[in-house]
């Protein structure tokens, strides 16, 4: 078995407000492409394929196109989970269809625990799920976190192990002892407590969605396979692409990087240096940017500039920015997660910290915020 | 070909704010129960499939249920369009899939002009379209309504008539000539201007949606199936089921009845005779209810007490209301369409009466905001 490991691709996403629809187009044709020249057996994508649970009509339009050309007009094979930014109902549309040409696509729990299996390998896949599926599917009202369901989770799973074939575990959640990035501080928004490692040591391979760094964990037999673009600054120096797995007689991973239609990067210099056209023709303007200034004084008008020479400016900052005490203030804050902020909050209002249960409510509604809710760096 | 003619489910919809889901999922299994009693080749969905743009999580987890029980469970072919309240792409998610199992949903004008034939008949599926659609669709700038587009429409599916077969058109339209009784006033929020029923003549047969009462319009070879449950007060007069359509050496149509799981009824007496057991023993509580008071007096939290008894009172009126002139101004105003209070609010501000093109304005933008929005009376 040789497949493609992709995830998040968060179809619908925007950046600092800049629609990037083109360019997730551009980056699934470029997977299309990857997985007819290998000539896999199967495109994998563990999990939030659209950035939020009501996807703009563009978003459905796109997917909708880009799956039917990978499943029906080339006749790959899909498998693929729901992720935390998915509906799983909404995603859920056309699924038993889906299966009548080898697109499996789980979206319950449930449906974890019954393998597909393409050639020499079972595939489990592992949708997102809340603690309340696991404490239904078990009847076991003392499941809380998903960190309680997992174990018995695996278990199940491991029970239909067949040594015919390899195993291999599609999943879309945090595993313990992964590295978070700046970009992933926030993950913890998404309330997932997270996998311990262990848990994942029988499968052959885990293909795993969420975080959108492809280091983040190094376990000899799980990867995440990252997000297919930088969706965020602070992924700025990541490579982005798709694991080429194979499941032969030893387990094979391959990185293939992936070419965005447009790159993201951080420059610094004077702004006058930045609007001469000696510097932005040697540049390809209809790039990301983000600019770090060297200038102190005070420059009117100042985005709109630089926005008439570079139309995707995502972010100017000040190298030797005197922040004043306002500024510094909001920084501050803005580097805290809206988990940290809530408990402060809390905390000064009501002049106690709050206990456990308190910070899981706070956690739990803040996750569903975020799942409902508009633009977030949560992954 | 032997097939039933159903339209306008309207999953989804409540109904003075009451939830209908059970009702719908109830009177669909019915209408699945119909088609295998009466052995049909196909059930025709002819548009309004949701009741909005962006349904909720449960409205699409029924339709997801009962579409898949009646094509893949119980094996039967089914034919669709979008209507006015759907979202054509949204509801287009699966389609190229469903087709592999005789599910034929179409959602694109360009998808009207390629026949569905099944046996001796070839099936003309005409979604809900935008003027913008056929303008883009012919090439055509002098197309401004349905009502310019839709000879064009109609004489280029006659292009694909096949004499070999028997032709049958589905749309989801208002066509001339159709009475509009009370709840349907208002379709003129869809901006629906109307095909001619000329235009049907050569057509074996034409399943329209749109129009919920199945009697609106009496052509030989045309008719509204009408919604399968009561959605409107002003429909509680109305028999609602589903047309049983046969085109072997000639049409024939059969009205079949369905029956609702909760009835809709207008009773007539004083509170203190709805309040009495011997009263409310003797009818079916679960009913939705319309009540027209004979009391003058004010009686306190009325609604309340009614609601003890009756769980889903719609409506209480008074009979003897000596309504002041606030309530008859009030009434008034009720009776008015969107279009007509947003034309005299524009009269009176502005002191003139909009412009023909204005008021085109006014109809779009209303039309819009009714397709994309929250609850309304419009077909």
């Amino acid at each position: 078995m040789r497949f493609l490991h992709t995830a998040d691709w968060h179809i619908g996403k925007k950046l600092h407000g800049y629609d990037l629809l083109e360019d997730q187009a551009h980056i699934i044709k470029q997977i299309l492409t990857i997985a007819k020249t290998e000539k896999v057996d199967a495109i994998v994508i563990a999990g939030d394929l659209y950035d939020r649970s009501i996807p703009s009509e563009e978003g459905v339009r796109l997917l909708n196109q880009t799956i039917a050309e990978i499943n029906l007009t080339a006749g790959i094979p899909l498998l693929a989970i729901s992720g935390n930014h998915d509906s799983a109902t909404r995603l859920a549309t056309g699924a038993p269809w889906f299966a009548q040409s080898n697109f499996h696509l789980h979206t319950r729990l449930d449906q974890a625990f019954e393998p597909i299996v393409m050639g020499n390998t079972a595939f489990f896949l592992l949708p997102y799920f809340e603690p309340v599926d696991a404490r239904i599917h078990f009847e076991d009202s003392s499941i809380r976190s998903i960190h309680d369901a997992m174990p018995i989770v695996i278990e199940k799973i491991k029970k239909q192990f067949d040594p015919k074939y390899k195993q291999v575990l599609v999943s879309h959640f945090f595993v313990s002892g992964s590295s978070r990035t700046d970009s992933e501080t926030k993950v913890e928004v998404g309330g997932l407590d997270g996998i311990n490692g262990v848990l994942l040591e029988d499968f052959t391979y885990v293909a795993l969605g969420h975080l959108h760094n492809k280091n983040a964990l190094n376990l000899p037999n799980a990867r995440y396979s990252g997000s297919p673009l930088k969706y965020s600054l602070s992924e700025k120096e990541q490579k982005k692409g798709v694991w080429l797995v194979e499941t032969e007689s030893q387990l094979n991973l391959k990185f293939i990087e992936l070419e965005p239609l447009r790159e993201m990067q951080e420059l610094q210099g004077t702004f006058e240096y930045f609007l001469t056209p000696d510097t932005y023709q040697q540049l390809n303007r209809e790039n990301y940017f983000s600019f770090l200034l060297e200038d102190r004084s005070i420059i009117p008008n100042m985005m709109n500039q630089l926005r008439k020479v570079y139309p995707k400016v995502l972010q100017v900052g000040r190298l030797n920015g005197r922040e004043n005490s306002q500024q510094s203030a909001i920084k501050k804050l803005k580097e805290k997660t809206p988990i940290e902020l809530t408990e402060e909050f809390f905390t000064s209002i009501v002049q106690v910290a709050p206990t456990e249960r308190q910070k899981k409510w706070i956690e739990q509604t803040i996750h569903q915020l975020v799942k409902n809710g508009g633009e977030s760096d949560a992954s």
